[in-house]
C-alpha cells in the first residue's frame, strides 16, 4: 500500500465527479447536474440552518422562540448552560446522513461522541418529528418549540447531553471516551446496520478512545455491520487546543492508517464548499462500505478491510458570533459552551444574539406557526428510518429472551454426594453452561473478556465458538489458538473497549457477559457508573424505552487467590462501588459453589435492566449444595445451612450461641472449617451457619428491594447473638449494608484489609487458609459461654496460625491437610 | 517528510557501519572492527545468558542453584509462578543499555512495562550487585543465589512483578497500561535523564497506554529529559496474539509516525544478529536524542522533534524450550508464564529444565562460588550509574521540601468580618497560593489537570507559568490561550496520562497536584489503588526507599454543583474507594471554606508518602473562619463551631438536644441554614454545630491514626444525642467510618443518593438549596423535645421545599433569598 495516497483529500473536481456519480441515478449533462447539486445543497443548508437556529434557541431562550418580537431580557434564561461549540458540526453531519439514508434506504444510527453538544442532535431529532411523537407537548409549532427550548438544561427537565431521554441515543457522551467502542458494539451481529459515530477531538485524547480505534480488528464484514467514524476536528476543548488538531496532516493521516483505516479529509469553513465535500465524501464512504460487505458476503471470505473513516475539520462554534467583546469566538475555544452571557444586563449581547439567530433566516425555515416548511420536512427519512426512531437505538423493542438450556440438567449441575466433600472449578461449570447458551443463540449472545476466557476457566465455550480475530494469522494459531473470524468470544486487552462493546450490544437488544480479574474491574469503574445511571434514568423517566438485557459482570481471579500476583492484584472493592448506585439497577451475587453459580447465572441471563455482578473464583473449590438445594438457596439469596449448624433440634426452641455467617466461595470454606473446629472442640456451643449469596439481602428492606425486614433478619440472625461474618471483600461493606438492623454492634466482619504491615505481598499465601483459626478466635473473644475452654482453645488457634504460616514460608505451599480439607461431619 | 522512509529498518550493512561509527572510538580497519564487534557481542551475549539463567532459576528452583548436581524433584518449587515469556527480551535490552551507559556515562533508568516479567529485571539487578548491597542475604554467591531464587514469588517474600522491593523500579507493571506515562513523568525537569521504557504489546492494547504515546507533545527538549520507548513486540498475551504484532509493517510504522515518533525496527530471533541490530539501533537512538537536545539547548528554541522509538520484535520466551509435549512453546503464547509444569511427577520435564538451564552454560558465567566472573562484572556500570542504583528511581533521596509562601499572609487568606456573611470561590483562593508556590519552585513543582485549570479556578497560576504545549501554535493562541513550551501546567484530556505523569514526577523526588472533576476521578480509580499500594509497601517493607511527596488530588466541580451536566456528572464516590485503602497512606479533607482550604493545601504540600484527597468546590461559597481559626480547626480536623451553636453557657453543664454535623462546603452551608431555622423557630432547642474537615476523624482510633478515641468522640457528639450529619458524598460512607463509636444508630446521615426517581437529571437544581428544610425535618423526626411545635414546623418545611422546587422549575434559578442567604446571627 502506498501510504502517501492513503489519506484522501478530494479535489473539487473529484468531489464533483463523485457527487455526480452517486448524486444522481441517471447519466446527465454537466449543467443539469450542477443545478441539481446547487438546489440540493441549498436545501440541505436550509435544514442545517434550522438545526443551528434551534440549537441557539435551546441554549438561550425561554420565550419568543420565533423571534416574532425583538428579544427582550425576559426572553432569556436566567442561567445559560449547554455547549454550542460542537453543535453545528454534529447537525451538519446529521443532515447529510439523512440524504444518504433516503437515497440508499440505509439502516443507520448516529452516536454523538461529544454528547455535550446535545443541541446539535436534539435539533434534527425535533425537526424530523420524533421528539414531538414521544413528547407531544414539544409539538412542532410555536408553543412546542418554546417548551422545547425552555426544557433544555433546565431544572426538573433534561440535561445538556444526549441523555437517555433523547430518541435515537445509545450514547450519552457525558463522560468522554467511549463513543467508538459504543459504535462498534452496536454493529456486532447487525449486518445491515451502519453506525456513524462523531468522535470529538477532545475525547480522542482519552485512553479508552485512543485504543478503541483498534475495534476494527474484531469486525467481520460478513456477519457484522459497519462503523463509520468521523473524527470531528473542531480544534478545541474547554480552554485548550486539541492534540490531533495541532499535528501535521502527515502525522494525522499516518495515525489513522496505522489504526487500520482509510482516512478521508473534509476540511474547511465555507458551508457551501463544505456541503459539497461532505456530500461527496460520505457518498464515497458508504459506497466503499457496501462494496466491502458485498465482496465479503458474496465470496464468503471474511478479511479485514481498510474501513473508511473521515476527518472532518470544521470551525468550533461554526456560524456563531465571530467576535464578542473584541475576542475571537468562532473557530476558537471561547465558543465551547455559551459564546456570550450577561444577557440581562448587556444589551449589545442581546442584540448580537438576535442578529445571530436571525442570520439563519428562520422566516424561510418555519411557517408562522413555527412548523418546519414541508419542503424541508421532505428531506428527513420517514418512520423507522429516521435515526432518532430506529428501533435499534431502543433495543429493548427488538430484544428476544435467550434460548437457555436447563441449568439443572446433569450436563451442567454437579452431583453432590455430601456437602463439602468434593472439589470443582466453579467457573468451569459455568463455562460448560455458557457453551450451550452460546450454541443456542449464535446471533444474539457474546462473551467479553480481556485475554482471560481460558484463565477464568470459561474455555468450554470454544467448543462452539472461538475468539473473533480479524488481524493476521500464523500457522501455529491452529495449535490451541482458538481464533476465528466467526468467533463470538471477544478478547482484547482493554477492559474499556470490551465494556463499551458490551454496553451497546445490550442497548441494541442483545445479551452478553463480561468477565474480568476482580482487581481490574476498577479500570471500568467510571463506565459502570455511567451505565448504571443510564439504566436508572431509563427505568424511572423514559417509559418509551423498552427494558434491555442486564449487564452481567463476572469477577473472577479474586483477591483470595491472587497468590503470585500479590498485592497489586488484590482489590475486592468493585462491589463497594456497585452498592453506591441505585438499588433499582444493581445486584451483587456471591455464589459459594458451582451449582449456586449455575443458578445465579441463569437468573442473571434472564433479567433485564440491571447490572448483575457475580463474584466467583476460578480455582478448584469445595462443593456444598445439590442443584435443587442451590436453586432454593439462591432464590432466597440468604439462608441457614442446617447441615453445618448444630443449633437445631426438632421440637425445641432454637437459639444459637453464635452465628457463623459467610459470603463468597473462599470465605465460606473458611467459615465452615472454623465451624467444624468449634463443633469438635466445644460440642456444647450452639452454632448456626448462615450463607449469603445475594449481598443486598443484608440491607434493610427500605434501602433495597431485596433487603430483609427486621423480622426476617432476626429470624436468621437472632435478636442479639454475635455474628461472625466472613466476607470476600472489604469488611466495612457489610457494616454499611447491615447497619440498620437490630444491634449492629454484635456484627463482627472478617474481610480483606489493606495493611502493608499485615499483608506482605505474598502473606496471603498460596492456598493460605489460616482465616479459619482467626474466626475461631473471633468467636472465643465474643461468646462468654466458652468460659475456661477459651484460653486453651485460643492458644491452640494461635499455634496453628504460626505453624501454617511457617510451613507455607518454608515449603511454598500449604500443608496437605489444609489443601485437602473437607467438611468432617 | 517522506513516510516511506520514516520507519527505519537497518540493513546489515547499515548496522555494521553504525556499529563501527559508534562502537569504537578510533578509526580502524574492517577486520579489527569485526573482531572487536564479535568480542563485545560475545560478552554481551554471555551477560544475557547469565540473566536468562537466573530468570529460569527464579521461576523453578529452591535449591541446587548452580546445577552442581542433576536436578531432583525436591530442587523444584512446589508451585511454579512467574512469567518467563517477556523476561529474556527485558534483560536483552537491559544489558545493551548497560553498554551505552558506560560508553557515554548516561544518566538512565529503565521501566519495565511488562512488569510481570520481573525475572528479566531482577536478574541484571542482581548481577550488577545492587540487590546484594540492599539485601545482603541475597549475596553474590551460591547460597545468595539460592535465596534469590527461592524468594521469588514465594509466600512471605517478593511478588512476581517489578514491585517496590526491586531496586531501580518506579513502575511495578502489575496493572498494565501506565509504563509510557510513567516514563514521561520521570523526565520532566530532569534534563539529563533518559528513561528507557519497555512497552508490552499486550499493555499496548489498553486505553491508557494507547493515548500516552502522545506525551511527546508535552516534552520540552531544553528543560526536560528524554524518553526512549521500546515497543516489545513479542507477539502474545496470556493466550492470544497481540494486535500490534498482527498488523502489517506499514500500518505499524504509520501508527508510530502518527504518534509523532521516528520508529526504528529491531526484528529477528537469532541472538547473534539481534545483538548487532540492537547495539547499532540503540546507539543511533541515543545519538539522535543527544543531537535533538544539543540543538534545542544551544539555540534556545524548543520545538517538538520527532523523537526516536524502537519496535523490538523478538520471540516470546526467547531461548526457552522450543517445544514441550509436542506443543510449540518458544515464540508462542505457551511461554507466557511457566513453560512447563508437573516437575515433581514428569521426569522428562525435569530433564528438559536441566538442559534448558545448562544451555546458558552457567559454568562459563559463574565461578564455582556462584559469583559472576569478573570479565562479565566489568560490563555493568558502576555505582549510581547502574540503573538499579540510580537515585532518581529512589526519588525520596533527591527530594527537597518545597519553598512555600506563608498561606496565612493577607495575599492569600481572606478577611472574615463575621462568619457566613461573605462569599468567595474557594479554589480560587488556593489558585493564588499555588501561583506563588509555582513561582518559588520553578523546577520541582507542577500542576496537572484535564483541561480544567481555569474551570476549576486555578488560573492565577498562569500569571507565573502557562500550560506546556509542544504541538503547533496558531496566532489566536495569544488571546488568552496561556500556552508555552515553558509552561508548568500540564493539561491533556486524559486523566490516566496526567495521573501517570504525576506519579513518577513524585516518585523521582518532585512535587505536584492533580485536580479533576470529582465524578471523573473514578477514571483513575485503579491507578490510585496501585499507587496507594506502592506507597503502603514502601512504608512498611522497603526501608531503603526514602519518603516521597504525597500525591495530592483536588476534586472540584463537585456533585452538588453539577447542575447543567446533570446525573452523569454526579458521583462523589472516589472517597469511598480511598477509604478502602490502607489507613497509613490515605487522607481525605473536606475544607468548608477558602481559609480552611489554604490550611489544608499547605499541610498536604508538606506531607510525604500519602495520597491526600481534597474535596473543594469551585463555585462561590460562604466564608466562615478567619485564617487563624481555620488553622486551628483544620489542625484538629473536627470541631464544634461555637458561633453557630446555642448549647453553650458559661458555668453550666452543656448537653445539647441535637448535634448538627457537616462535612464539605455545600453541606456545611445547608447545615448552618437548618441550624438557623431551628434556632429561630425553636429557641429552646439546644443545638450544637460540629464541622468535620478530616473525614478520618470519624473513625475509631484503632482503625486510623487520625481516628478519635471514644472519649473524644463523646466529648464532641455526646453519648447518645441524635446526630444529624449533612455530608457531601454517599451517606453510607459516614456510617462505615463511624460505626464503632457509641450508639451509632443515633447517627442520621443526609448525603447524595442515586435514585433516578428522586434525582431527576436536573432535580438537584441550579443552586438548589432545599436540603436545609430536609435537615430540619430530620431533626423534627428525631428530637422528641420539639413536642407540639413539630407538626407545624414540619408542614412549614414541606411547603418551603415545594415552593423552592416550583420556583426553580419555573424560573430556572433559585429564589433570591436562597442564592444570597447568609448566616443570620
Amino acid at each position: 500500500m502506498n501510504l502517501k495516497n492513503a489519506g484522501v483529500r478530494l479535489s473539487t473536481n473529484t468531489i464533483f465527479k463523485v457527487y455526480c456519480n452517486y448524486g444522481s441515478n441517471s447519466h446527465t449533462n454537466e449543467s443539469r447536474v450542477l443545478n441539481s447539486r446547487l438546489r440540493r445543497t441549498k436545501k440541505i443548508d436550509a435544514y442545517w440552518r434550522a438545526c443551528n437556529y434551534l440549537a441557539v434557541g435551546m441554549i438561550y431562550l425561554r420565550s419568543n422562540p420565533l423571534l416574532k418580537e425583538h428579544l427582550k431580557p425576559e426572553d432569556i434564561k436566567h442561567r445559560l448552560l449547554g455547549h454550542w461549540g460542537s453543535s453545528p458540526g454534529l447537525s451538519f453531519v446529521y443532515v447529510h446522513l439523512n440524504r444518504l439514508i433516503k437515497k440508499y434506504d440505509l439502516n443507520m444510527i448516529y452516536l454523538a461522541g461529544p454528547g455535550h453538544g446535545a443541541p446539535g442532535i436534539l435539533a434534527p431529532v425535533y425537526l424530523e418529528g420524533t421528539y414531538s411523537e414521544i413528547y407531544p407537548d414539544k409539538s412542532m409549532d410555536e408553543e412546542g418549540m418554546r417548551k422545547f427550548f425552555k426544557q433544555f438544561s433546565f431544572p426538573g427537565h433534561i440535561g445538556s447531553h444526549v441523555t437517555p431521554e433523547t430518541p435515537g441515543s445509545i450514547h450519552e457522551g457525558g463522560e468522554l471516551g467511549y463513543s467508538v467502542s459504543h459504535a462498534y458494539g452496536s454493529v456486532l451481529d447487525n449486518p445491515d446496520l451502519i453506525s456513524v459515530v462523531m468522535v470529538g477531538d477532545g475525547e480522542s485524547e482519552t485512553g479508552p478512545l485512543a485504543t478503541s480505534w483498534h475495534s476494527n480488528k474484531f469486525i467481520n464484514p460478513i456477519r457484522d455491520g459497519a462503523v463509520l467514524p468521523i473524527l470531528h476536528l473542531n480544534g478545541y476543548k474547554i480552554a485548550n487546543p486539541t492534540i490531533l488538531s495541532r499535528i501535521s496532516h502527515e502525522e494525522l493521516n499516518a495515525l489513522f492508517v496505522g489504526y487500520g483505516y482509510e482516512p478521508y479529509f473534509v476540511e474547511g469553513n465555507d458551508p457551501k464548499i463544505m456541503h459539497e465535500k461532505m456530500a461527496a465524501t460520505l457518498e464515497e464512504c458508504i459506497t466503499k462500505i457496501k462494496k466491502i460487505q458485498a465482496e465479503a458476503r458474496s465470496s464468503g471470505v471474511a478479511k479485514r478491510p481498510r474501513w473508511p473513516m473521515i476527518v472532518f475539520r470544521s470551525p468550533k462554534g461554526w456560524t456563531g458570533p465571530k467576535n464578542v467583546d473584541g475576542h475571537k469566538v468562532e473557530d476558537f475555544w471561547r465558543s465551547h459552551q455559551v459564546p456570550m452571557g450577561e444577557m440581562h444586563s448587556n444589551m449589545e449581547h442581546l442584540q448580537l444574539l438576535e442578529e445571530w439567530m436571525k442570520s439563519y433566516k428562520p422566516e424561510e425555515l418555519f411557517d408562522e406557526n413555527g412548523t418546519l416548511i414541508p419542503e424541508l420536512q421532505a428531506l428527513a427519512p420517514k418512520g423507522d428510518r429516521r435515526m432518532s426512531a430506529n428501533p435499534i437505538a431502543n433495543g429493548g423493542l427488538l430484544r428476544k429472551d435467550l434460548d437457555l438450556p436447563d441449568f439443572k440438567d446433569s450436563e451442567y449441575a454437579l452431583p453432590i454426594p455430601a456437602p463439602g466433600k468434593t472439589r470443582f472449578e466453579n467457573t468451569k461449570a459455568m463455562g460448560i453452561f455458557l457453551r450451550d447458551v452460546m450454541a443456542r443463540n449464535m446471533n444474539t449472545f457474546r462473551v467479553f473478556g480481556p485475554d482471560e476466557t481460558a484463565s477464568n476457566r470459561l474455555h468450554p465455550i470454544y467448543e462452539v465458538s472461538k475468539k473473533v480475530w480479524m488481524a493476521d494469522y500464523l500457522p501455529e494459531d491452529e495449535d490451541g489458538g482458538h481464533l476465528s473470524p466467526d468467533g463470538r468470544v471477544m478478547e482484547m486487552l482493554s477492559e474499556h473497549t470490551l465494556e463499551g462493546w458490551l454496553e451497546t450490544y445490550l442497548l441494541t437488544g442483545r445479551h452478553g457477559l463480561f468477565h474480568t480479574y476482580e482487581a481490574f474491574a476498577h479500570v471500568i469503574d467510571s463506565m459502570f457508573n455511567q451505565h448504571a445511571k443510564w439504566l436508572d434514568i431509563c427505568k424511572n423517566h423514559v417509559p418509551w424505552r423498552s427494558p434491555v438485557s442486564s449487564l452481567n459482570i463476572l469477577l473472577s481471579s479474586t483477591v483470595w487467590r491472587q497468590d503470585h500476583n500479590g498485592f497489586s492484584h488484590q482489590d475486592p472493592g468493585f462491589v463497594d462501588l456497585v452498592t453506591n448506585k441505585s438499588a433499582e439497577v444493581t445486584r451483587v451475587y456471591f455464589p459459594p459453589d458451582a451449582n449456586c453459580l449455575l443458578s445465579v447465572i441463569d437468573h442473571c441471563l434472564r433479567s433485564k435492566d440491571y447490572v448483575n455482578v457475580i463474584v466467583a473464583d476460578k480455582q478448584s473449590h469445595l462443593q456444598y449444595l445439590t442443584i435443587d438445594e442451590a436453586v432454593k438457596h439462591c432464590t432466597k439469596g440468604i439462608g441457614i445451612w442446617d447441615w453445618a449448624s448444630n443449633d437445631h433440634e426438632k421440637g425445641k426452641a432454637n437459639e444459637p450461641d453464635v452465628i457463623m455467617a459467610s459470603c463468597g466461595d473462599v470465605p465460606t470454606m473458611e467459615s465452615l472449617a472454623a465451624t467444624a473446629i468449634l463443633r469438635e472442640e466445644c460440642p456444647d456451643l450452639k452454632v448456626r451457619f448462615v450463607n449469603v449469596v445475594d449481598i443486598f439481602k443484608l440491607q434493610d428492606e427500605t434501602e433495597h428491594p431485596h433487603g430483609l425486614s427486621h423480622r426476617d433478619f432476626v429470624t436468621l440472625f437472632t435478636e442479639d447473638k454475635p455474628i461472625i461474618f466472613n466476607f470476600h471483600g472489604y469488611p466495612w461493606l457489610i457494616h454499611k449494608l447491615a447497619y440498620r438492623h437490630p444491634n449492629p454492634e454484635r456484627l463482627h466482619v472478617r474481610g480483606y484489609k489493606e495493611e502493608g504491615n499485615i499483608n506482605t505481598p505474598l502473606e496471603l499465601a498460596i492456598n493460605n487458609q489460616i482465616d479459619r483459626f482467626n474466626l475461631v478466635i473471633d468467636v472465643i473473644d465474643r461468646v462468654p459461654k466458652l468460659g475456661s475452654r477459651a484460653g486453651y482453645l485460643k492458644e491452640l488457634m494461635k499455634n496453628e496460625i504460626i505453624d501454617n504460616l511457617n510451613y507455607a514460608h518454608t515449603h511454598g505451599i500449604d500443608k496437605e491437610e489444609m489443601r485437602h480439607w473437607q467438611w468432617p461431619f
